[in-house]
């Protein structure tokens, strides 16, 4: 079959904060388009929205939007994937999906192009994105793993606002304010939208991500535990998190300690490592203070890197700071590089 | 020797944010005073406070300042307690040290009087408050050691500004309102005053507290490190920290991993011993989301644990969520609490 050089793709959840960054990257990147159909749910059906100079109107997402779709980009949350990604496939599309729907299905590939592209091969018309603090910290210790080996990782997640979606913003925002003008907070979304009881986020830390399982992790800490394992095709893999979300806008930071399997590995030979890995960048100057934060990683594509120490017990042992923008490394980026490595190795 | 009943009191760096809380607590809880002395640098002198209804006028800590001082507290700074500490001593003061000058000093106990009471009978003078990241992880881990031995300990620290000062404090507030009014943020003290590099800490999160040492870590993350060591009085411990600085006014909260010495221990056995600790409270109840925040922690004497988990690879690991006021349990009420014990068990 002769490849296309131009591909019909489809953006579920147009209008989304993760939408909105995956049109931004497909123009940025000259995403070798040739229509592109923006779906929503009805309520934003009708609206008009730009892409480059060219004005296209949202439509409302249906079984049949998907007729003649290419590429199906799915951010509208996990009800909506579960709908509708297996209409897309049967008409013929292939499913980016960033939901946690599909991520956990054995015939779903789990990917994060950096660290398992070929994975991508294996697909039968979905693919999952991982969860945003999944991605950049598999994005970081890939390379080590392959280099050294890892069997244990502890992770704690210092987590944006912005992973829970536009309106969590405003609410920080608005706490922040009423605090500031000496006013009550007003809590009505965090930490979880649905869940009984909220508090506010603004000057505080919430250690609750998405609700709470029955063996007291939430949902948030298994998707890390169980996504990373599967990623890294790594059943064995110790994994520990502990999710807290923060009250800053825009990048997940990550407080990891890793075991390798290797002696005598040194700081210097992370770095290494490190310094030559694909989509991360080596902040790591304490001399310096250069190390990343929220801040200076947000609006980039990249995982940053820094505070790499040896434990100082264990010779195994490491410590690492891992930050990254979750809305585009952590949702939107990684999931235009899977559409990109589809058409790149012709697997769709 | 007839006990007094009443003792002459100094406090040096009253006009603090610590030494302020001192004074409240003070009176609170109805501190057996004779005298108040109220000690400060020569800038703030002459500055007259309330005490109860007695006004009193803050002088100039001197050498002479402290005769017929019972106890001092001290909280102006490390260089103000290693001037300053060895003359309270040599007029018969015994000095409570809440700065790091002293606490590593194997002639001076370092005490958080719920875990390890005993050792300030073996004083020389003086006795050091520890660290405020270190005092409230000690105070919830001690009476699991005790039950179930400890020998690993890793710990990530989400960290308040008021740790940094009452000035940390107004620059978070001046740079969230100007981040709010679509300002650039101002930086001109965090991380640390005297280092080289300034970040804004609204909506934001710094990795680093106090300097960087030669082995990559710093000086705070060493502080949790070795204090936790020596007030366990073992070590063997293996203790790792990541300390971080986040976007809240008080309130330290941690995210600590352990490894207990007995098989088979639940979560269970953990909330029985944490329910009955001197000094903890325990909030763990994932189906209410109950679990303490700093917002929540702030202003309260108490160390707060939520969260706990059993790790889910490691029999021996659990998982915990510690959170307690930095400028209470985290310091002036901690040194009022060993000055209580001076007295209470006629250790001065």
């Amino acid at each position: 079959m002769t490849q296309k050089t131009a591909y019909n793709i489809a953006i579920v959840g147009a209008t989304g904060a993760v939408g909105q960054k995956i049109m931004q990257l497909l123009e940025e990147k000259n995403f070798p388009i040739n229509e592109l159909k923006l779906l929503s749910s009805k309520r934003s059906a009708g609206k008009k929205v730009l892409f480059g100079t060219k004005e296209i109107t949202i439509e409302e997402a249906k079984p049949e939007s998907f007729a003649g779709v290419d590429i199906a980009l799915f951010s509208a949350g996990g009800s909506v994937s579960k709908e509708l990604a297996p209409e897309a496939v049967k008409h013929g599309a292939v499913v980016v999906d960033n939901t946690s729907a599909y991520r956990m299905d054995e015939n779903v590939p789990l990917v994060v192009p950096e660290v398992n592209n070929e994975d991508i091969a294996n697909h039968k018309g979905i693919i999952a994105n991982p969860n945003c603090s999944t991605i950049q910290m598999v994005a970081a210790l890939k390379p080590i793993k392959d280099t050294f080996g890892i069997n244990r990782i502890i992770v704690s997640t210092y987590q944006a606002v912005s992973g829970a979606g536009a309106q969590a913003t405003e609410e920080l925002k608005a706490q922040a304010q009423q605090f500031l003008n000496g006013e009550e907070m007003e809590a009505n979304l965090l930490p979880v939208t649905g869940d009984k009881r909220h508090y506010p986020i603004a000057f505080n830390a919430l250690p609750q991500i998405d609700v709470f399982g029955e063996n007291g992790y939430t949902f948030e800490e298994m998707k890390m535990i169980n996504e990373t394992k599967k990623i890294m095709h790594d059943e064995k893999l110790s994994v520990a998190a502990t999710c807290v979300r923060l009250p800053f806008f825009t990048s997940h930071a990550e407080s990891v300690y890793i075991e390798v399997d290797k002696d005598d590995v040194t700081v210097a030979d992370l770095w290494k490592v490190l310094e030559t890995a694909d989509g991360v960048v080596l902040q790591d100057d304490p001399g310096a203070q250069l190390y990343p934060t929220p801040l200076s990683s947000a609006d980039k594509e990249d995982v940053f890197v820094g505070r790499v120490r040896k434990d100082l017990d264990n010779p195994r042992g490491f410590h690492l700071w891992v930050v990254s923008d979750n809305l585009l490394k952590g949702a939107a980026w990684n999931t235009v590089q899977i559409a990109q490595s589809l058409i790149k190795n012709n697997w769709l």
